[in-house]
């Protein structure tokens, strides 16, 4: 099936619409007009128009957004109106704040397994999760349907390990070591590179420091 | 001083330069042409010197560039010629995960301080750094120069938290906290936020099995 082109930077404020829409929701809140969202989310109301548009746009003039169908509709754009099974590779204190997210699986991420080489580890559960060893995964990835494998080790184990779970089947990678993954193009890799993020940070310090000598 | 803007795209680039240079560096790389980068980046040749020459390019023609001295300069962009003073707040899983990675000191992020409000968590040390309990912050951060505060605690109490280290002279906020903070225009936010980061892969995974049904 064809479907229309979504820039990313769309993509990209798609989950931040989603949680705003969602908190709208618990809070009891049926509808509401690109203006008041737009107030909230402190974005313009016609960058909010102009988003939702891509996808057919569901406001309607004088209503405004059904706030629980709009939802909706932006989960399944999402991709949310499914379950995901996920493993994580590396039972350090990353891996664990990742198994511990209670947060993911209300979102439809399922953490199915916790990986170590670390024999210490060995049995240890973290909410409910058993550490299995890494010599177990072949046998669990044939046993379990896993979609996503969050890597969360020491850099120099990264591409051994994802070209390991590639060659596994998996064919989503949500990847926090900090290298480059080079893996066949069917293969989805999202990347959360804490490193870079702080010199993102750092830059916009010295930068407003330099600015304001 | 004023400086030319810079595309935020091109920032965004600028910590992946800076980890291949080093890369070289440390494999005693001491030149290299926008070929070579090109090829070990997986980037166009022609987009690396165009995001080089927003600094005045560093590249000598039949020469390639010094891989020392445009580490130093990219750096120096980067804010990494000086350290910072970080805090973290929030010593869970997460808080802990951050003040172990050694990673981070040797870009020049020092982490100062480990605070929460769990009494069970007081006097535990992470990589020799105590936690302390969050009705110290305001002593702490009188006697200390911090720069830099993480911030890995709920998402319910985010925004407090952010409001009192803002009174208390904070000025740039590493957000881990799944919520948006609004803060006065001259304080830098840098958020990670790992919910929506799994959604972009969501939203890839079900794109893709749309598009290959």
């Amino acid at each position: 099936m064809e479907e229309k082109e979504i820039s990313r930077a769309v993509i990209k404020r798609l989950p931040r619409y989603y949680r705003y829409l969602g908190e709208l929701l618990e809070s009891g809140t049926e509808r509401i007009s690109s203006g008041e969202l737009s107030e909230r989310m402190q974005v313009t109301a016609s960058q909010i128009r102009q988003d939702l548009n891509n996808f057919g746009g569901f406001g309607q003039q004088g209503y405004g957004y059904n706030v629980k169908h709009l939802h909706t509709e932006i989960g399944k754009i999402l991709g949310l109106d499914q379950d995901y099974n996920m493993i994580i590779i590396g039972a350090g204190n990353l891996g664990q704040a990742l198994a511990n997210y209670v947060k993911f699986e209300k979102n439809g991420f399922l953490v199915k397994g916790l990986f170590d080489v670390n024999p210490k580890l060995k049995g240890v559960a973290v909410r409910g999760i058993v550490i299995r060893m890494t010599d177990e995964l072949p046998a669990f990835l044939q046993e379990h349907d896993i979609q996503i494998a969050a890597l969360t080790l020491p850099k120099q184990y990264a591409k051994e390990m994802a070209d390991f779970l590639v060659d596994h089947g998996i064919r989503a990678i949500w990847n926090f070591a900090h290298t480059d993954l080079h893996l066949p193009e069917d293969v989805i890799i999202e990347n959360v590179h804490l490193s870079e993020s702080l010199m993102q940070l750092s830059y916009n310090i010295s930068r407003y420091s330099r600015e304001h000598k």
